[in-house]
């Protein structure tokens, strides 16, 4: 439905005395990619902030298929693959920008919470008209 | 098998503009209560690591229930519930420890891999013996 | 004036490829300890946020000395040496809590400001008062 | 001498509770935007530590002018204003890139290291060589 590749560089204060990525970072740079994502769509996160909604995430899961090193390149893959609804179901694949190797893949959900009152709410219309016009363009493509 | 409970007072810079604790966070405990957990049964994750084996992550869950807020006290239980083979599979309940109310729930699983060649092994001998020894003080209390 | 020694345990996701705690990581401790510090003289800083005053960080000095390493034990030595007034000046010492060599050094500036209208402000009355009391009964020791 | 500026778009999990940027997070984009300001003359930190040097950092020191909000694009200006010699002091602005105000300040001391022997050393013949070619650049244009 919408897919996003976000670029990221292996930073040393993510690196621990293994050498590799620590693994909480990972879920790090799926907010950073999930925001990209969103953004090249039309719906940069802040805007959403500022009509009255918030979107706290639900649930979390990673798998760790294979290290990062200091200074890898990495390639965030996001997917969007539904229509959100009262939730948005994203999935991520980590691959080594070079050699392409899968390095994690994980999953995360978001949630639509009215700010005002702290409830869940559907997605609001400025969302749903986004998701629509991005998948025509890609089904298009 | 081996349960037990950490205490961690949220700070500050935990804490996202929505005012409560961001997600990632809750990784970072689990983390640190895991490595209490197996210093409580005589295991310090240090001398692990000095005896040539690592163990990183293989895969991690979280769900959220209720946030956390700035200042408050959590309880992050860890429960080990069964003995470790070639992976140790570990359980997480975060509470408020005021008023016990779930916070969160996750699930970490970790293996044992020798250092020197990269390659996942069984549990070591002395991880084993420390688990069996908890496991009968536990279950005689 | 005031002085508190909050003890941190050097965690995994502190230390970094040269296996040992990554230099920013300390700037995240001394918040830690000066809020432990507040809170022993009965100024915990969420009651100061809860009266419409927040405590943003104006400057920051760090020296390192000594690496710290995974696991080691460490006290975070704070001192407030002079009566806030707009400002609040912190002195820290890290020292390693089994060998008490010195790890780092530090300083930090906190200042008071008003949050609805955004300006600094004189130190409120609370914290005076508490300094004072704290000053006296550290004096008398 | 050497300048770069490295941009950095501020992300949810560096705000904390007062909608800005919390201050520890600065540290780690100087990181980055040293690494980066190296790399582009030449000089991937990689490779440093390749060749058996380390760099830890001696001293720190950030002011703070003006927050940084959730979403901002900030231009972190990094200046090399010397030859380095054992030591290599940095000097950082933090610049809103819409406004261009001025968010922080820094300065950061590195030391070069030989990581088998633990001892200081004078900065290698290579960063040296990419120095004075880098100058030479800057001052032709």
């Amino acid at each position: 439905m919408i897919e996003y590749v976000h670029q990221h560089r292996v930073r040393y204060r993510e690196c621990d005395p293994m050498g590799v990525v620590y693994h909480a970072h990972y879920v790090d740079h799926f907010e950073v990619a999930r925001t990209e994502a969103l953004r090249s769509v039309g719906l940069p996160y802040r805007s959403i902030e500022d009509s009255g909604i918030i979107m706290p995430v639900v649930d979390l899961q990673v798998k760790y298929h294979r290290p990062a090193r200091y200074d890898d390149l990495l390639n965030i893959v996001t997917r969007f693959n539904r229509m959100p609804d009262v939730r948005v179901p994203i999935e991520y694949e980590v691959r080594n920008a070079d050699s392409d190797e899968l390095v994690a893949t994980g999953h995360v959900t978001l949630c639509f919470v009215d700010q005002a009152s702290g409830r869940p709410v559907r997605a609001p219309e400025n969302v749903l008209a986004a998701f629509e016009r991005a998948s025509i363009v890609h089904s298009g493509s």
